[in-house]
């Protein structure tokens, strides 16, 4: 990782008085591009990343079987929820360490690294001993104690924003991981809570060009949430790519109708190669690039893990 | 104009239960495609269609100026705004009959079709004796006195969505005008009102997903007054055609910073042009085409007026 | 109706350059609470203003019983639509001017006052000659054009919040009503949009302290719009009471499960009865007062018209 | 603490379908009000309770002597928090256990029982065994590591509803501390976000109404965190109490404008005296009480701790 200009420990008596709260996250202090690196692949530079996979790990057919699927259409990063954040205490919260082994699996056989949401402090551990990317929920987004905690961690975090979070908030949720340390931070859009429901939330792609503005943060897109609609998420997905968005956050199941969690909104193995096909034919026109259907042997070796 | 397949007067016997409340604009009652033609253009069809121009007409020379720019850079359809609502009554108010007789002359100059708003039933009159397209503002889109009107205006109505309106009570509002027995309506999401500061509004591209899920009419998309920021118009105008729509409604101006109206996210004419040219590059690979810029003589004769 | 201290002709030279753009609505220009006079009714001084009736005016014998009811209940001013903004061109639009003819039965009958919705500033003069106060809906909280004939109307402005407006933008709108010279304005909170879905709007009681505080003009509440539901009517009243409100705008009607529009926010009369029983008493613990019921003659005579 | 009527282990097969998530905090499965016992106050029954105290924990004096003047004025539970979640990470955090201990010493000194926030499921131990009232933050809200953590604790929760969170949501929060067994729930209602500046949140007092309607939990509601303005404390406690709120979460200080966090909306120690007064008179007129201001002897011992 790169290094900040600016760090925590130093800063106070140097910074001009105009700095934002999220000062580490700003461009004021850091106006280069943060490239966050995972294996081979570098998220917020010319590649436009894909994360692909199931929204909750259910069972092993399932998870392998859709690792391996996304990893032949060119994802790049492989997900799944082994802890998921549910609103009704009756619905399905997750395989906990069995998913997360299911996982680790999954990136043996695919060599996909894996990102996993972890829900709690308790939790970093476990989850940090097994996924390449610690993801922080939307309904986690200012829970301060496991941002701090995340600060601590070896691992990169990928920060989804709140439902009624501003950018500014979202910033400062990622400052928490920043200032313990950590500055291997990715953002999330996955839409904001408004009055309008023909679609689970409001994508707000203009927070892509606010995020790009005040920080130097790279930030994808999951279109999945934000849409809550399987057809709707290539359009939007294409548009993520317009904005300049720095990658993906897709879910594909190979059975959505009777996926655990969120069936509707994922995606079909088939359409989901068809969407990679487009974007990466759609890349270049953005200044972006995606290599993984481009290169010879789509094998395991090459991700590095 | 295209025939609907049920009209108004008919349809009550005939029409099963399930239909929404703007059954005529549904693709219900009519799955193809409207198509609305303004002089050698069609909205709705491959051509993706940009409306650019200043924010207010303001004067003869800035009016002229920017016309013959936006023309000489490939916009379809000139847009300036002659009756301005206004938050604050002291603030600049339009220049009314004078403002649609610079836009007259505008287009003479040009060939550019003009559209402008109009902002009561009342003045439905004077400005379609002016304007080729009649403009419903965010702030009138239930207004159903001024609906009810354009439903008998014999030029195509360009309806922005309400700050606040769902987008099925936007399909309503559009229904007003349909139920009337004009069938040219030109739908233009602008943003929603959200808690998000970063820009003036919240761009709702999602929506332009679920109008054409839900609708045959056109849609097109202001990223002007959705931003409220200069530098965010380029980026969201790629995501407005990656998305689905079918075209652009942007605020040019010769002048941006002695504008009397929103120049904060007025493009320059140079910023214009090299938009215009992305997207003539960039709409092949989503379907569309930008035929402006290719065509030999851009001169008024044209567009055939 | 007092004089205001600055009129909007001469205040430029004179005014501060802190002012608000709703200057004249704002108490830094005009510290005095306005008090808007009706009949014998003063509405913005201690007389806690109740206004009923049906949503819509729908037929003879609906009207003037009601009408009635309310009368005997102690309310002191009608309301009713004869004009009526609807989603969907396709439901009720109202009775237009044979709704206003029944409203003028109504007050000849009961004596009351009656304040009813235009919708269009083509349709002032009618309604002016029939109604004693003219309200304007939320959907047309922004029709500047509307609001600027109001300001040139001779009779009080009864002005709803808009779903989507700001405190500082609704005091802008009922700033173009004082700069044409008509300062008998009254302000309505009647609930904003929201994600919240338990109650059809969000009633924002907050907005009256904000108001209070910006401004001289006096507010009601609209709690049966706010919530759409009948039995949340009586204890968003009292709250309204409670926190400094002029008064209420209340639905009423004789047979809810029919009413063309609203039925389910509409109270029965008996329950409007008790309600209007329980304000008389809460009224002077915040110091106010509900004169009506306690006089001796509830006659048509006692208002004075 | 009663029992519900159904408990979480045997449920399932008795339930029938209609239920909705928030199964055991549904009035459906449990008609009459539950009422939560703290020392010989009970909260959901007919004492309006009010709980009192400054925002943060910060010091000895200013700790001690607010507790003391909120006793002395009536309140009936000390505030005050130890883990504070902020924003930004820059700001001040709390002092933690130091806090906890400050809160202990002056439940001792007034006999006051003490209400603090939990912000991780880690943490519960520790406030667990200093607090009475173990409190969920706004940010936390949707945290359900944390609630499901609560529900094996042996203190009340008081659980406050999340910026972004419907009213069916908070009741699925909730759910997660009851079905982990633990029923002596106390919900707060602190203002929801919208477009709306001029308040902090918007107070959504209609919420009251909603869940008094759909659950059987208590439910209070902090109009300083809502609103973020001092003087608007008073008149929205008044409109809680009037639209039947359950209780009050109040910030005092004694020295607003030096207050680490907060001051704007803190009450100075007097205006909460006079406030109380106000509320202790009101009261008997909306079916409530509150006993702490008549009672001869307000010692620590008649709290019964």
């Amino acid at each position: 990782m790169k290094q900040l200009t600016v760090s925590a420990e130093t800063e106070t008596p140097m910074v001009p008085k105009k700095l934002p709260a999220y000062r580490q996250a700003s461009r004021l202090t850091h106006p280069q591009d943060t490239i966050v690196n995972l294996g081979t692949y570098a998220i917020g530079g010319p590649e436009f990343i894909v994360m692909a996979g199931p929204c909750s790990v259910e069972a092993d057919p399932q998870m392998l079987g859709t690792a391996w699927e996304v990893k032949m259409s060119g994802a790049h990063i492989l997900r799944g929820g082994a802890f998921k954040p549910r609103s009704s205490p009756y619905s399905f919260q997750g395989l906990a360490e069995d998913g997360l082994k299911l996982l680790a699996k999954a990136r043996e056989l695919t060599g996909l690294g894996i990102v996993t949401e972890v829900m709690d402090s308790s939790d970093v551990d476990l989850v940090e001993s097994y996924a390449d990317i610690l993801q922080v929920g939307a309904r986690n987004s200012q829970n301060f104690t496991l941002l701090k905690r995340l600060g601590k961690a070896n691992k990169p975090v990928l920060l989804k924003r709140g439902l009624m979070n501003t950018v500014e908030e979202f910033l400062c949720s990622a400052e928490y991981v920043l200032a313990g340390g950590n500055h291997q931070v990715i953002l999330c859009e996955r839409g904001i809570r408004t009055f309008e429901t023909s679609t689970r939330n409001t994508l707000d792609l203009s927070s892509i060009l606010a995020i790009k503005e005040k920080s130097h943060l790279p930030v994808i897109v999951d279109p999945s949430h934000a849409s809550g609609k399987a057809n709707y998420v290539g359009p939007l997905s294409k548009a993520s790519l317009a904005v300049g968005a720095d990658g993906l956050m897709i879910e594909v199941h190979c059975a959505p109708e009777i996926a655990l969690c969120d069936g509707d909104e994922s995606l079909l193995p088939e359409q989901f190669k068809e969407l990679m096909l487009s974007l990466t034919e759609l890349a270049p026109h953005f200044g972006r690039s995606i290599s993984t259907l481009t290169q010879k042997e789509p094998s395991a070796a090459n991700n590095g893990w």
